[in-house]
């Protein structure tokens, strides 16, 4: 296997190091083709390293480079981009740009990491934004759903959305191995029309369109059902969707606890049944999907959870050496240059 | 209690018969105040009817109207508002419109039944279009979540955003008797202008307005924590997150399950936990929050879920009563006018 370097925000997030440094460690251990460049505070990254007892054996392929500003996770994205130079997040994106680092996760604010990204290293060319995709759970198992955008942008364009069609395609194909995977555009069957706009005009463009298995439009009890692999939406909808699930899911995990707490007699119930609930609730640890790619950028850039634990942010380093291990942002610039080249053909 | 009369379209949603005609015995059992007209297909009706006890009791103050068309499912609805004159759904609406019935209930066609309800009824003066509003679960058990619009509009302008939040608002204290709800607007955080421009002029109007508590923006995972009385959004989104939670709460219902059947040891554990299940279940079977209304129209119409069981079309017709004996039709009326002279004041 080829050396990777993945850069790392290590201040970004709700928890900063107590997160991103043992995460990192944890990687380093599973995979020793990679590197890490853990970006933020010297002092602070140092203190969390030493109560760390496996950090000898990967030492030689962890770097820490001190940066003295940190992106806070309410700053306006344009103050960040401006004024935060020698910020965590900034610096780990120009080691990117300088070809020094592969790839960058960070677990800091969105729209700062989104602004910064997209000023720092640029989208491929045809690709007019970038867009934010992740995994859901589905009820078909041998279905892995992606779904994007989740909120890099709103009010997209027909041909944005289109975009993010080919960019969750090749994303698919890459990461899982699907030949041709079915893409989909979320949309809304109840009403008198039927969609809006930009839905309508961006089927049209997939339906026109060789080499992108476009399936037609499902709603929105289908992305969990598992019918395609790809579901693409505006960023309003797709942040809307993953934050509601993410919202409910809690409900639902709340509310078991509460039905096996109630008395005696359900917590005695509850305590045979923990076996059970822990697998369920393994099934279902936001861990295990966090890892949102930014994709459409000339480099692969992966944001975690704000509050992903050290699981999911080490699942999010992986979903990082994934997409540069595949050659992602390869694979989309060559795609969309296929189809930019049949375009100009008709 | 003054005596409320209720027309049912007897035929529609993926049931029809089966489910409407038990469903509107046992609202009428509960409920020696309200009459019933059931409309559909004679034979059909009488055919229901005779499989049911209960039926002699409250016979006096069930009539039925038979019609000969019926809207089908999928039924493009501009087509079935011009050529199904004669349906179900169609006749109820009639009876609305010429004083005969105070409120009409349907598990048909969604498109068809908005569409035919806003040439019939019309909206009430102020009012550009009507919304679908419907109840969520959430974490605060002293807080019911209304959410609209649930798809009736796609696009939604900053003017009908704030007309939603104003129907939304008189809804909640109107039926549930809280005094000045919270209303919040559905936005996103994420991304680098929070939100779109729709949102951000809603709130602009929302802000001015007094008489509405408006809180705010707050984002998709707020919805089930229960922080506002009132979410408003557009159609097409909450369309999308009505239909997402559906589809996520099947699934996770169909993985507790899963886990609970896995071998004879969760089998064994799964019996044992049966009754704190049960419990679980009943407070998200989707019975429970059935019954949209269809706001802004100048009488109650209740929209069920197309696959409804008998409790849940119940339900709908109970939401139906409830609106009609708290005049919510006649409230959104004077409050939207006083909000008008309010402006013309300015």
């Amino acid at each position: 296997l080829t050396a990777i370097t993945i850069a790392i925000d290590a201040m970004g997030g709700d928890f900063g190091c107590p997160v991103t440094v043992p995460a990192a460690l944890t990687v380093l251990e599973q995979n020793p083709e990679v590197n890490i460049i853990l970006l933020g505070d010297n002092d602070t990254i140092q203190q969390q390293l030493k109560q760390s007892k496996s950090k000898n054996a990967v030492e030689p392929r962890l770097i820490i480079q001190h940066t003295s500003e940190v992106v806070a996770m309410d700053e306006p994205p344009g103050q960040a981009l401006r004024f935060k130079k020698d910020s965590s997040m900034r610096v780990a994106l120009n080691l990117l740009k300088d070809g020094q680092a592969d790839a960058c996760v960070s677990a800091g604010n969105t729209g700062a990491l989104m602004a910064t990204a997209k000023f720092v290293l640029k989208t491929l060319p045809g690709i007019d934004r970038p867009a934010i995709s992740a995994l859901c759970p589905s009820m078909n198992m041998d279905m892995t759903v992606r779904i994007l955008d989740l909120g890099a942008n709103v009010d997209s364009s027909p041909e944005q959305l289109f975009q993010f069609a080919v960019m969750g395609s090749v994303l698919v194909s890459a990461l899982n191995g699907v030949e041709h995977p079915k893409v989909a555009l979320l949309n809304i069957g109840s009403e008198e029309i039927k969609g809006n706009e930009q839905v309508k005009l961006a089927a049209k463009l997939l339906e026109n369109q060789t080499g992108i298995n476009y399936i037609g439009f499902v709603e929105g009890d289908d992305i969990y059902k598992g019918v395609a692999h790809v579901v693409v939406c505006d960023g309003f909808v797709g942040n809307v969707v993953l934050k509601a699930s993410e919202g409910l899911a809690k409900l639902m995990a709340q509310s078991i606890k509460e039905a096996f707490n109630r008395n005696i007699l359900t917590r005695v119930v509850g305590l045979s049944a923990k076996q059970v609930l822990r697998h369920l609730a393994k099934r279902f640890d936001p861990a295990r999907y966090n890892g949102g790619s930014l994709v459409g950028l000339r480099r692969t850039v992966v944001k975690s959870h704000g509050s992903a634990t050290i699981l999911g942010f080490a699942n999010a380093i992986s979903q990082a050496i994934a997409e540069v291990r595949n050659k992602v942002p390869e694979r989309i610039g060559s795609e969309v240059s296929r189809i930019l080249q049949d375009r100009q053909q008709l």
